[in-house]
This record gives structure tokens, C-alpha cells and sequence, in this order.
């Protein structure tokens, strides 16, 4: 029996005796449903699977692994793109979406207290009654859970006026990899001491795992209006988007679609998109009456003068659900078009929009692929998906390679290899593209902090697991000439 | 020769090798003018003064601090309320007020990058032309720097609408406290990894020191649109706060002063408030002109509704001017009727205004002394003055027992024991009654990861430094059935 085996042994024993006896899955079918998140061509079938439903269940599931030294990975709805809660062929993997009640709802005080198998959507359908929301929307918002979204600093189309998760979540209690409880975060503005819950939120699992979140609630807006935009091409769009936001109008949302991305959502939904736009935008503008109106207006203009030779307002609910679908149904819609595809997710400065997408089509050409376009312009958020069929020999490595070769293109204009699907099992490899390694270091100097063991979701989000130990003294104390180590010189969105 | 002074000569030797000779200052005259910050009262003489000018120098002086075991402050102008710029008797202060240009201002990417030396106000001073401005505007921002900005995370009236310092970093080279150089933080939104950054900033001088920070611009609004309400009492102005805010409006600045504060701004600088106001708001509401005209009509109305007898909006700039005159004097304008008072910061949910001005006013009646209230009543950050003469034996006291009566007041009701001012070393002693024991050791993992010998700002934020080596296992692996630890129930405001 090797290590591994008898730890495993060991640590199902163990939670065999503390756990229900449902809540503990060896049976290597049953496991091997859990074998990937929404990263499909990534698979790992877990040694062990346990279904938490409290706080005390995620606890002992930690203790044990702690003891005998076993990875653990927590994963909620496994809807994440990054491959961020793949399991660990040798761990456990603690599943939260069981773990799922709404434990308080204050109006007056504008939170709420989740535990972290909440699916994101139902804090606003619970809370929308007294005139509040939840502002973080994930596309997979329907049934992707606060724990995950508290994991990745989830984002959406509504993330470019209200921030991303990061900025919703007021406090956590957390399982660390040491098998302790904690609180991080204070509900009160400012709070003294560090912020350990900033550093928490994004750290994708590798920092133990929530078990509750208070998180903030908005008040739902006064007014909201939402009007789409046919362009004859994503350049004459993309000076659109620059000359909104340009002018210093935030909207609550403003998202592009190619041609391509078009084509595939009429195909899906019959969206009934302007015919023969090469491009579109659709904007959405929340807030009190006065300014929703007089922003809808100016954003309007800025689409005609910028060619928009089509603009639709929605007169009402049902309206802006209709323009909303054709959007949010075309990363599934793309399976019309083609058997196979990769939705990556990059981020440049919004100013070089145009140039990217050109080069784009090209890496697509040369690599004999398609890539349409579907994203977030408004904060240069590009979700290119690269079109495939894996039956075609060599298409499969070229959509790969081309996939790649965008994420390159993003970093050569100063962007990110991720906007907000994460660096999780997937991006690991092209971190050191983005940070030097002793910015990598440093991250991790926190990792060590609180997993010096590195048991906590091992091998996601960076590329080599750091030693913990004395903090090395990489230069002698009279070494007083070395330069700085910078992060990529990335421009501001 | 004691051990200390064994050091410091061998410091003092190796910073006169390195650095020019102005720059380093070993006179005891010279040396006692950096004797304290803003909370005059705390006065420690340092052994050494170094005056950085740049990056290198500053390493440098890291270095030389490190090699020999020795404590260093970093200090800005000196402005801070709670003596985080407070010296050591043995160790370095490191002054950084003449490593102060602005080094790059891109008004298209909305960001300006600057030494930590340069003023707060200069930032705005210098992009307002191009309709750009730096948002966090703390009462010293005429003379603080950005430096002491990112350590203490400073506020000001507008970061009710806008956000600390934190939310206006978006990046920062840093020395951290083994002397290494880093770069925290990258200029994409949702950048992958840990944000340390967000840790760093207000860690109060206790992660290392910040060499150059790229700060993010904000546009200058449309319109601003000023008035000034007078009311009976602050039962009434805070009521009127709590519908404004109730209504979702919400206001750049929402200002509160109690008689006592109106009475010393009167006397001097004659700002003509109210006649015979027990309260005053100044309420600022900015942004694009339709939003500001109807949120403007709003907020009056809800002052009248809750009893305002006077209300005057500023017709042009010059007026704006003079109804801030007030508001801005009253610290300074409180020695025109008082000899000696202590400045407190603390938090409270703003639903609790009326309750807590109550009581405050008893404990103030208690202690015989006298409290005068200005503040940020948006986010229930107050700043009583707590007026006492010093020649009078026994005021002193029962000042500084009073204010500490104060923010125990302000947790009782869920608060925090500082909105914006910092723990530094006046609060240190409080921190255990907001966080528990492991609260805080959690926090000082972060510290142990970057600073392990704790020389950074030694005695600052944290009551009882941690000791760091192994990380320790508090509890046995079997001993599954510890409570959680809970940060304070603090209420969100």
C-alpha cells in the first residue's frame, strides 16, 4: 500500500466515524461524477467525496485531511471555467452545494448572511420583494453558488459599474487549512488591523474554505433602460464603447457581440438581432430616473455618431429580457454552430479593442479555427470562444494552440490572463507571464501563512508551489543595487 | 555599550557610508523635532532620522535596519491622529516628505503614478485641469502625503460616496521589511492571485514601505450642488441623515455639527451657520446635472420633513466655499474656545446616532468636561472633541477617560474603534475588545510572512505582537468541537 493509499484509508476511516453515513462517497462510480467543473477537458476522479452541510462538517473533513497530510478541494455548483475546483486524484473533495441555507436577511441593513452552497440567484429573488439585490450576476448566476463566487471574485455584466465580488462581501467565516475557524472582516467601513478578507476573496481555495458570508445587499435601481446597438463592424462598436465611457458615462452594463456570436444566438434563440450587423452592443443604464434618462440619451448619441445604423430601446420588462437573451444565451448557442469550443477569457486596455480583435481573426485564420466574440467591453473583458471540431484530426491541438496564443495577445497589450473565470488548474502555466517570480513569491508568502503545508486545492493558481519555511534572504544585507521586481506594465481599463 | 546602542552606532556607520550626509541625522535637537505625529501627546525622541529621498535610499536604510535587528518608522508629513508615525527611542525613522514628485499623470488612463512624498491635494491641483482629481480628501489633505495616506487607508467627508484610499491604489512599489523590493497590484480590474495589495494598504507601516504609488483619477463631476441645513437638535439632523441615505441617495458628503462645534467655528473663522441651530448638515450631492437637480430637491425635502428651519444651497463656488468654511475650521476653531482637547475617532451604525449623541452627552456631564461633535454622519464615523483644560488638576484625566468611555460606547452599539484615523499606537490597547485573540493572531500571519523579525513599526495596530516561527496548532486534530471565533457584531452602516 503505498503513502497516499494508506493516508486515504486513514482519512476515510476517520470521516466514516464523524460524518452521517451519507455524506462520505468512496464508491468509484458515484466519485467519478465529481471529476470535473465546468473546465470539461480537465478530469480528476477524487480519492474521497464528502457532502457537507455545516460548518462542523467542513471542519472535520479539513482536520482529517490535515492530520494525515491529504489535498482537499472544496467545489460548489462546479460551474467555475478555470478548472479551479478539479479534485485531486489523492484528496478529498468537499462538496458545498448541500450547505445551503439563507440565515438572515436585514433590509434596513442592507445584508444578507448565506452559507456558501446558496445559489447566487436566490439572494435577489429573496431580497427583490423589499427593494434590494445581490449586484454580482455571473452568467451562471441560475446556479453557481456563493462559495464559488467568494472563491473566484466572481464578475458579470453588471461588474463595470458595481464591482466584483470582492466588493459585495462584508465578512466570512472560514475553515483554514490548519483545521481552525475564523472570522475575517468586520461589517464596519474602514475596519482596522489588515485586510485578510480582501486577500480570502479570489484566492480560488487555496486559503481554506468559507462557511458563511455576509454579504451586501443594493437597493434594486429606480429606473433601469436597455437598448441595443447594430454596428456594421466591431471596430465602429468598440469607438462607440470608448467614446461612453470617454465621456464619463457609467453604464450598468455594455456588452459586445461579433458576427459570429450573432449568428450563433439567432441560431439558438432567435434573438431577431439587427440584420447584417457585423457587430452589437447592448447598454444598460440603472439609477434614479433623472440620470438614467439623461445618460440614455448621450449614450444613444455616441452609438450614432460612432455608426450604430440600428438602435432598439426597450419600452419595457419584457423588451430588455428579449435583447438580454440573444446575450446571455450565446456561449450555449455557439454548440449551434460548432461541435466543440473554448471560451477563454482575457483582458485588454478597452483602447486597443480594435487592433486585438483584428489580430485575433488573424491567430484564427492562420490556425485554420473560427473565434467568435461575446463580452464585456466595458472593461476590456474579451470572452473570445474558439470553435472546433474535435472529429476534424489536428483541430483540437489548433484551437488549443490559438486559445493560447489570445491569452499572449492580451499580455502584449498590457492586459490579464483572466478577467474573472480565474487562474485555477487551467492558467497556472501563464502566470509567469503576467508576474515575475518574486512577485509569485510574495503571494505566496500569505499562502504559507495559513497552508504552510500546501494541502489546500494544491496546483491550482500557481505554476510552482512555494517552500514554506524561513523566508529566504535572497540577497546578501550589503546587496543594495538590485533593481525592482514590477508586475507587467498593464494599462488601466 | 548596551546592545541597542551597540546597533544603532553600527546603523548610524552604515547609513553614513551609503547615504549623502544631509541625509542622515544623529543631532539630538534636530532629532526630537520628529518627536511625535498629530496625537501631540505621544513623544518618543529616535535615535535616528534618515531623509529619504528615493527608493535606494530608502532600501538602504531597510537594509541597514534588518542587518543589525534595528526597529524603523517610516513618516510622512506627520499629520496622523493615532501615532502610527510615531518613532522608537531605539530604532531609525525614516522621513519621507522630500521624495515627492509626481512621476507620470495619464489623464486618458486615469491614473496618475507618484512618490510617496507628495502631497494629497497636489494630485487633484495638478490634473483639475484636464478634469481629473485624486478622490480621498482626509481634513490634512493640504499637507499629508500619499505615503501616510495608503499606510493609515485614509478617508475624508467624500469617501462616503467614493471609498477610501484603498479602492484609489491600484498599485504600489514597495520595500518590504527584509529589505527586498516589490510590486503589489497590477492596473487590471480582477488581476489573478492574492491581492496583497488590499492587505497593505492601512497595515499602518507594519508590511514595509510604500516607494511609489500609481493612484487611479476620477473625473470631475458634472455639478456640485452644496447646502447647508440648520435644526433644533441632532436628534432631528440625524433623522434627516437616515432618510437621505434611506432613500438611496447617496450624498459626496454628509456632514454633521453639534452647538458646541458651531460655537467654536463661529469664533473663529464667523462662518454665520443657522442662528440658533442645535445641529447643522452640509449635505454635498455631485455627479451628471439631471441626477444632482432631482437628488438635490430630495434632500431638501427630507430635511424639511424632519425639522430643518433653515436651508441654504450655495449659488456658486464662493458660497460653497463659505458653508465649508465651517465645517473645515472646527478642529482648529475648537481651541478658540477650549485650551486642551483630545480628537477621537470612532464608528457607529448610523441608526444609533440619536442614542449615541445621548449618551455621550451624559458620559461628557459625568466627567465634567465637555464634548463637541463633527462629523461624518453618512457613515456614523464620528469625531468627538473632547474639551478639557489641562491647567485644571485632574481635567486631563478625566478627558482621556472620557474619550476612552466614547469608544466603548461606539462598540456597545456595534461599532468600530476607528472610522479613518488609524490604530497606530493610541489604539492598540482597543483592539482586543473588537477582535478576539485569534482574530488578531490571524491578522499577524500576514505580518509574520512579511515583516518575521517585526521591525517594521514595531508596537503599532496590534496590542501583543505575535510571536512568529512554526504556524501553531492551538488545538489537537481530534478536537473537532471549538466554537468560532467571531469578529464583533458590528452592524453595517
Amino acid at each position: 500500500m503505498s503513502d497516499a493509499s494508506g493516508s486515504i484509508a486513514a482519512v476515510t476511516e476517520r470521516l466514516r466515524s464523524t460524518l452521517p453515513s451519507d455524506a462520505v462517497i468512496t464508491d468509484p462510480t458515484r466519485r467519478a461524477a465529481y471529476d470535473c467543473d465546468g473546465l470539461l477537458h480537465y478530469r480528476v476522479t477524487p480519492a474521497v467525496v464528502v457532502l457537507a452541510r455545516d460548518t462542523d462538517q467542513v471542519q472535520a473533513a479539513v482536520q482529517a485531511c490535515m492530520t494525515h497530510g491529504l489535498p482537499f478541494v472544496a467545489r460548489g455548483s462546479g460551474t467555475g471555467l478555470s478548472g479551479g475546483a478539479l479534485p485531486h486524484a489523492d484528496g478529498v473533495l468537499i462538496v458545498m452545494s448541500g450547505f445551503r441555507e439563507i440565515r438572515e436577511v436585514s433590509a434596513r441593513d442592507q445584508r444578507a448572511v448565506v452559507d456558501p452552497g446558496v445559489i447566487n440567484l436566490q439572494i435577489s429573488q429573496r431580497t427583490r420583494p423589499d427593494g434590494y439585490y445581490f449586484a454580482p450576476d455571473p452568467s451562471s448566476q441560475q446556479i453557481c453558488t456563493i462559495g464559488g463566487n467568494v472563491a473566484e471574485n466572481s464578475g458579470g455584466a453588471h461588474c463595470l459599474k458595481y464591482g466584483f465580488t470582492a466588493a459585495h462581501v462584508l465578512s466570512l467565516d472560514v475553515v483554514t487549512p490548519d483545521g481552525d475557524r475564523f472570522a475575517f472582516g468586520t461589517r464596519a467601513p474602514d475596519a482596522p488591523g489588515y485586510d485578510v478578507l480582501g486577500a480570502f476573496v479570489g484566492s480560488e481555495g487555496t486559503l481554506g474554505i468559507a462557511t458563511s458570508a455576509t454579504v451586501r445587499l443594493l437597493r434594486t435601481p429606480e429606473t433601469v433602460q436597455t437598448f441595443l446597438a447594430g454596428f456594421a463592424d466591431t471596430d465602429a462598436a468598440g469607438a462607440a464603447v470608448s467614446a461612453i465611457i470617454g465621456a464619463g458615462i457609467v453604464p450598468a452594463a455594455i456588452e459586445m457581440m461579433d458576427a459570429l456570436a450573432i449568428e450563433a444566438a439567432e441560431a439558438a434563440v432567435a434573438c431577431n438581432y439587427p440584420a447584417g450587423a457585423g457587430a452589437v452592443l447592448v447598454v444598460e443604464l440603472d439609477g434614479p430616473g433623472a440620470e438614467v434618462d439623461s445618460e440614455l440619451a448621450a449614450a444613444e448619441q455616441h452609438c450614432r455618431e460612432h455608426g450604430a445604423f440600428e438602435i432598439r430601446i426597450a419600452a419595457d420588462d419584457q423588451e430588455r429580457q428579449a435583447i438580454w437573451r440573444g446575450r446571455k444565451s450565446a456561449f450555449a448557442a455557439v454548440g449551434r454552430i460548432s461541435p466543440d469550443y473554448i471560451v477563454q477569457d482575457g483582458v485588454i486596455p478597452r483602447t486597443a479593442l480594435p487592433e486585438v480583435l483584428r489580430r485575433m481573426k488573424q491567430l484564427a485564420d492562420d490556425g485554420g479555427v473560427r473565434v467568435a466574440n461575446v463580452f464585456h467591453a466595458g472593461d476590456g473583458n474579451l470572452h473570445p470562444l474558439v470553435l472546433f471540431d474535435d472529429a476534424v484530426p489536428g483541430q483540437a491541438d489548433a484551437a488549443e494552440e490559438t486559445s493560447g496564443a489570445i491569452i499572449d495577445l492580451c499580455l502584449e497589450h498590457g492586459g490579464s490572463i483572466t478577467g474573472e473565470h480565474g487562474v485555477g488548474s487551467d492558467k497556472a502555466k501563464h502566470m509567469p507571464k503576467m508576474f515575475t517570480e518574486d512577485d509569485l513569491d510574495t503571494m505566496q508568502r500569505i499562502r504559507c501563512a495559513f497552508d504552510p503545508t500546501g494541502i489546500s486545492n494544491p496546483g491550482k493558481v500557481f505554476p510552482t508551489p512555494r517552500l514554506c519555511g524561513e523566508v529566504p534572504r535572497r540577497h546578501s544585507a550589503s546587496d543594495d543595487s538590485r533593481t525592482p521586481t514590477t508586475t507587467a506594465g498593464v494599462e488601466i481599463f
